[in-house]
């Protein structure tokens, strides 16, 4: 029997200790390939490569490096490098949470998006500690996770966003399934003179206040749960649309 | 009274002739502040420049570059730059279609989205065509829907995405308000080697498939109807929350 192939990719650049852990776990679910960032790459979103050429580098068996986004390694390995379609793609292990409106920002998230405009399912995992110390709880979680979505298969046009606490997994409180929450971002700009006197501009990392609102991926990874966030290729909103089409706007 | 304040941003550059041209149809509603990137960023999706520093340049009065994305653009341009927060911002014209699953790649888009995060009534606006010859219709739809929300405002949590078929305004049939369609890409990855004999790999520009389902931004546009899209700040697929919580996944 063919074994599953697993793909993974991150936003943290292929050296990162965290694809390792997530790539050593996956092992045991199926033939691992990785096509990662050779640097970070976070905060790029859902960014393509559309107007300058890519470079590949085999860093070892099965492992490449790609001088692009999460999104420009997904759609390389799926569509030139890899003799089948991958039966499941994983993101991460992000260093930081990717919760609330972090989501379209983040780049290990568009690396599953990307998967699953592919038709692969697909799993963006994320150690939700802005000071991650351990990646094994969220390794094992992604691994479970992992096996369920290689058997069971998800829901059509959805991907997973998972968020892990760092906390050893026994003090884990179950798995929640959650809606994305809300974030108050308070994006510092620092303002600099660069060494001959120029201006520039620098956005800072201040880190975004979550708003713990009931059954949010915020909460539930403040309640040390595992946050499973479904999105939806289709971010139309619904309610706004029947609100719209009432005001009958007219050319 | 205050007149208001309009921020326009781009994906295609400052110099891009279409951001002129909405920028004209602009001053007709207010003070428009003009804040871009310095060249062409399509394909950036929701990017921001954590990592590096960012350069503003004053072209002319009101009007900046930046070398970063237009999330960036728009988080200077609030956080930084202007005195007070915009009454609307305008993100275009994109010179091609920002349908279906265009959407997540699309600085345009991004651009907006960024300013519904920051609390800003927000349209990205678009020539539905691959090869726009006239940039007139868009902006007068720009302009028409831009005096809508002036003054009714938007549903909360919710960007519009407007999509103008590249026709005299006399031939278009009126406005659609849409659901998000569907696209299938046909990326191809094109492989070369450069001077000196090292392959190189660059993301085809295959344009994609819509699949014109009723209702849809896509159909809408091939009927020559104005599409408007109310996007969600909430990326929850509910219907999946619904199924994933039914199987009751445990650690």
């Amino acid at each position: 029997m063919t074994r599953p192939l697993i793909l993974l990719t991150n936003d943290d650049g292929v050296e990162s200790p965290a694809l390792q852990i997530l790539a050593d776990v996956s092992e045991d679910l199926g033939e691992v390939w990785v096509f990662a960032p050779d640097r970070e790459q976070s905060g790029v979103g859902h960014g393509v490569s559309l107007h300058r050429p890519l470079r590949v580098t085999e860093v070892r068996e099965r492992w490449y490096a790609i001088d692009g986004t999460p999104t420009d390694c997904v759609l390389l390995a799926t569509r030139q490098f890899l003799d089948r379609k991958p039966d499941l793609l994983l993101s991460g292990i992000n260093s930081g949470p990717n919760l609330g409106d972090d989501i379209t920002y983040s780049g290990t998230v568009a690396g599953a998006y990307e998967g699953m405009l592919l038709g692969i399912p697909s799993i963006a995992l994320s150690n939700a500690s802005y000071d991650p110390t351990d990646y094994q709880t969220a390794a094992r979680c992604g691994a479970l996770l992992a096996r369920h979505v290689l058997k069971n298969g998800l829901p059509k046009d959805t991907v997973l966003n998972v968020n892990v606490p760092n906390v050893p997994y026994e003090q884990l409180k179950g798995i929640a399934i959650t809606r994305q929450g809300l974030r108050e971002f308070e994006d510092e700009i620092i303002e600099r003179e660069d060494p001959r006197g120029k201006t520039y501009y620098w956005i800072g990392g201040a880190r975004p206040k979550g708003l713990n609102h009931p059954g949010t991926d915020i909460e539930a990874t403040e309640n040390n749960q595992v946050s499973v966030t479904p999105l939806h290729r289709n971010l139309t909103n619904l309610d706004a649309f029947e609100a719209l089409e009432a005001r009958n706007i007219q050319l």
